[in-house]
């Protein structure tokens, strides 16, 4: 899906809500377990539940991995069933040198036709190149993220300011804004505000709003540009928003709820 | 496999081989295109080949992943088959917060039983520390790669050294040299000698030695240790060495010449 289109379809939305499934076959619905494929069985509900207020849905494909070929069959099935106006992200945090980062690129714009796939930029200009040569795909590279360890190298200082700050101008630099996005983990407005100096017209991936305890206000009134250009991902707070048999009501009433807030900012 | 035993592999052997499973199917010779998998059965041939000559097996998840579920299944076979005296990686490269590291580690020490996982560290510490708490599985964290890309963040400035430096550091705090190998791309002396004084006792998984153009005489006298702790890794120059239906007897000469190279050195 191309910039443009992305951007029809969170007007059209008024809404930049993007659903993590992130489905741990753990936390899904006993009741679920009685159909061949419980995990395809939890998204396909979920999506039917939540597609009218989402305009992007992130697969976060170690759930799937970690159940082996099964994991990657309900993987590729919920790809499928996914509307073809909803933007797709591989969330697998892929980085490796030219001839394997080509691999990737096979694997998540070709076996398994992704929208996006999200990049860590820790090897350099090759690692991510090979994922900007897809017209209409995107590498959405991870700039700041949103857990504790991002201060351990991400937040040191690097040259004149740290070292997320040069990943964003150095990444920024390799390809434009029809074909990379970034990770910003970022839910204080200082911050926002900094990283939207560096990249202020790419589209930002945000996770850590909601269940995590960022607070949208901020992120909307501070990323939001003339375009939109930001995705919030909730995860968690939607997909287990209930645990019961109405599991997909409850995912539905709160995907409606953010879309709410998010229709708000616009 | 825990660290005395893969030390007692390398003496026995006279050998700190790995070969690199980077098995491009288009680069596969043509007659085993006749078989059901013929990934698998290129695998079996090289490892029935190479398996006297090395002491550790590398996997490129990559050039499975892209072949999909046939892809996945063929990996599955692949490490199944290779001898349980020999060391298996999952070069994967993987890495992302907490619980989804947890699944990662997961995938690749339960479901796949590797022996260890490479792992990217632009995340930190809770993306890593969930590879480190499987007695006998290690986590190989990207330190210095051999691509040109490492010139873009690994080889900035950071603090008083440079941005690997400070990622040996500071990820070597985290476990120990029983869970803890670090993927050093280096094949420079001062780099080699910089990178002992830093980790001087952890085992370092060493690429871009032989085809690449490292110079295994510098890399063994450099960064040997009392108790070796080396792994240098060569992918296409075995695995590729023939191209014909002798590919096996090519890979087999190849993998015994980097041996004896190496037999040298101890």
């Amino acid at each position: 899906m191309n910039r443009q289109s992305l951007i029809d379809q969170i007007r059209k939305k008024k809404s930049f809500l993007c659903v993590g499934l992130d489905t741990d076959i753990t936390k899904i619905p006993q009741h679920l377990f009685a159909t061949e494929d419980p995990v395809f069985e939890f998204n396909k509900a979920i999506i039917d539940a939540t597609k009218d207020h989402t305009v992007a849905y992130k697969i976060n494909t170690a759930f799937y991995e970690a159940q082996g070929l099964k994991g990657w069959s309900s993987m590729g099935k919920t790809l499928d069933y996914i509307p073809k106006n909803i933007f797709t992200i591989a969330d697998a945090k892929r980085g490796d040198i030219g001839n394997t980062a080509e691999q990737y690129a096979k694997t998540f714009f070709d076996t398994y036709p992704y929208d996006s796939v999200t990049v860590a930029p820790y090897m350099g200009k090759d690692s991510v190149t090979p994922f900007l040569q897809f017209p209409g795909k995107w590498a959405i590279v991870l700039g700041l993220t949103s857990n504790e360890g991002s201060r351990d190298f991400q937040l040191q200082p690097s040259g004149d300011g740290l070292l997320y700050e040069k990943v964003l101008q150095t990444v920024a630099s390799w390809g434009s804004v029809d074909n990379t996005m970034f990770v910003v983990g970022a839910t204080q407005k200082e911050q926002l505000e900094r990283i939207r100096k560096i990249v202020p017209d790419h589209f930002l991936l945000i996770p850590g709003v909601g269940a995590q305890g960022g607070d949208m206000a901020t992120v909307a009134r501070t990323a939001m540009n003339k375009d939109v250009s930001i995705l919030v991902n909730v995860s968690r707070g939607i997909i287990f928003a209930g645990s019961g048999n109405d599991f997909a009501d409850q995912a539905a009433k709160a995907a409606a709820t953010y879309r709410e807030e998010m229709e708000s900012y616009f």
